[in-house]
């Protein structure tokens, strides 16, 4: 294998890949990243158990010459080695794999031999069926992420909610995540008549946002019995699938609420991250809210020993009944708050023991649920 | 006690103070701030066992009325609490503290209480003797500081040496620092007859470096029985001294080279960079030097397991022997190297088995030493 690459180039794939790479993984061989060259391009891959991140290095990139490759081939080099001297080395790298499978990295008077794994025991990609595919655009999806991921459950108790539920059906993409004490759910039309139901880690989720932030245009998401794909032009993300059953959580929404209020997004973000802070002494990071007469939105929350902190914000538009407490954890409230981008939020409470309803006002995409706490 | 204060002001001056508090202190007192109103300004103060910070908010900032002190008195206040607090609060705070050392924080319709400690309880400041200081340059003093603090030993074993010692005399301040291995040694003219040998801890002076670094003009030190104190107008830190006599080292740069070498900084740098890769491996981060009779200059390290690196580099001038090869610690050259400003360097080698002098050409004020190491 031989080819002389742009060092550029060849550093962001790895930089990319190697986000995949864990090095404390029990298989030494995905402690490496896998490097193919073909006569068009250049492929590097980077994977461990959950996540398989794919780059391709084009002969082209913006109409100018970055890859020139010699010889076919391919290797395994180590990922911390390869990615922290790729970083460090200017212009031009030659690249060349003996029989042995030792990588020399030449760029003018600088010579780095590495020794690599034999790539046969690399593990296969899953086999992707071209013909089932779904197409959005990379920013809608980004933005489905971000609405919903925040919201999975933390524990490993059960497995499927530490995933998103992706499910498309009738030409609509819905994600729904929930760690049984809150909910996000985010819903998205797209040009697509493939339906079915697919719990992906988070993480692989976040992950693939910050790979595709700069990505405009178009992303093809694939799905195999295990696996789930994202693929643009020249990145591929695979995602192991969680298995199990998604709770149905369309009865979750209450219909009938009690009171329903109206507020400024940011003001009341700013006021519950305040009230946080003394929130945070409690289990449940109480914060608590009072719906007063005169159309007032009371945010508390105290710890015994340090302090307490309250303040009073003026409620926009008020329906139905006043003089209503609900005790809520705060960070879920902030988080939910945190992804709103609209300027005003429509709150429907059933009552002190009932979960909360928020709405972006304007917006009937997006809905967050939070249920109360105790209060004592 | 009760003010009312510009809250960005206030945030800045408790942001700085509380680089110095920690929240493991023993002394329950120490992990809060004390704060000071008189009747022309609030003053802040965080401390722990090492440095005491102190910052002032005088009644006016650039024109601008940023205080108004309307009882004066004293308190100390959770710095945990405090500084999240503020930092979340808008426009002006109301601070009051009634006779219960509750402290009451109130802007517009936010109102929040924080129990107080006994202020009494705070420990008093060193005295300064005002008569006897030094005065400097605040960006000079602050790149005293960079060019040695970084050399100083990791280890607690020699306590002298992890301070570095600053030594005035003959209206001239020199900074060394070694931790018997290697040795940054910076000296700089000042305007002052004040003589003496102090052993200042580098964490004081990294934090003082960090503190002082938008200061612009001067700054004033003072010397007490135990502390260093650095003043500006509004900012002032007091280090603990390390006690103990500072070795002797003028005897250690070596007065005879066998070969000296003048080589680009930068270039000299990455290279050196580069083969720290491989130099990780070994237990002094052995990078070996060779001087070969073509004026080039060899920059390799290796590793059995994973690889090797090598590069040649130009060497712009030579005097004496060549064919002379050298072990050093990479990470110890690194250090220095990145302090050196200047374009050029010259590198003194004695022999193999002799420290190396490094100095920036053109600058007559700035040395490092380095040991050999063992080489297998």
């Amino acid at each position: 294998m031989e080819f002389i690459v742009d060092s550029e180039c060849l550093n962001r794939a790895i930089a990319d890949v190697n986000k995949a790479v864990s090095q404390k993984t029990p298989f030494p061989i995905l402690s490496g990243i896998k490097i193919i060259a073909n006569k068009e391009s250049v492929i590097v891959i980077g994977s461990n158990a959950d996540i398989i991140i794919e780059k391709v290095i084009p002969l082209e990139m913006d109409g100018i010459n970055v890859l020139e490759v010699k010889e076919i081939g391919s290797v395994v080099l180590s990922a911390k080695y390869l990615s922290e001297l790729v970083r460090k080395l200017p212009d031009k790298i030659h690249l060349t794999v003996n029989e042995k499978q030792i990588a020399t990295l030449k760029v003018e008077e600088v010579i780095t031999t590495i020794n690599g794994f034999q790539s046969e025991e690399y593990p296969r990609l899953p086999q992707i069926d071209e013909m089932k595919h779904i197409k959005m655009h990379s920013t809608d999806l980004i933005e489905m992420i971000k609405q919903t991921a925040f919201a999975v459950s933390k524990s490993e108790a059960r497995p499927v909610l530490s995933g998103v539920n992706m499910l498309f059906k009738d030409s609509k993409l819905t994600c729904i995540a929930t760690n049984s004490h809150r909910l996000a759910w985010k819903e998205l039309t797209i040009d697509s008549h493939v339906s079915g139901s697919f719990i992906v880690p988070s993480k692989s989720l976040m992950e693939l946002s910050k790979l595709i932030q700069n990505v405009s245009g178009f992303i093809d998401l694939f799905v195999t019995d295990s696996y789930i794909v994202f693929k643009t032009n020249l990145t591929s993300l695979y995602s192991r699938l969680i298995e199990g059953n998604y709770p149905n959580v369309s009865g979750l929404f209450p219909k009938n609420a009690r009171t329903i209020i109206t507020v400024n997004t940011k003001q009341f973000l700013k006021g519950v991250d305040r009230a946080c802070l003394f929130a945070s002494e409690w289990k449940n990071n109480n914060v608590y809210l009072e719906i007063k007469k005169d159309t007032k939105l009371k945010i508390t929350s105290n710890s015994s020993e340090i302090g307490k902190i309250e303040e009073t914000q003026t409620i926009n538009k008020l329906d139905g009944e006043t003089d209503l407490s609900i005790s809520l954890d705060g960070s879920f409230l902030l988080e939910a708050l945190k992804v709103i981008k609209e300027e005003e939020i429509r709150i429907s409470f059933g009552g002190s023991m009932r979960p909360v309803l928020m709405e972006p006002v304007g917006n009937n995409t997006s809905l967050h649920l939070i249920s109360p706490v105790r209060s004592y």
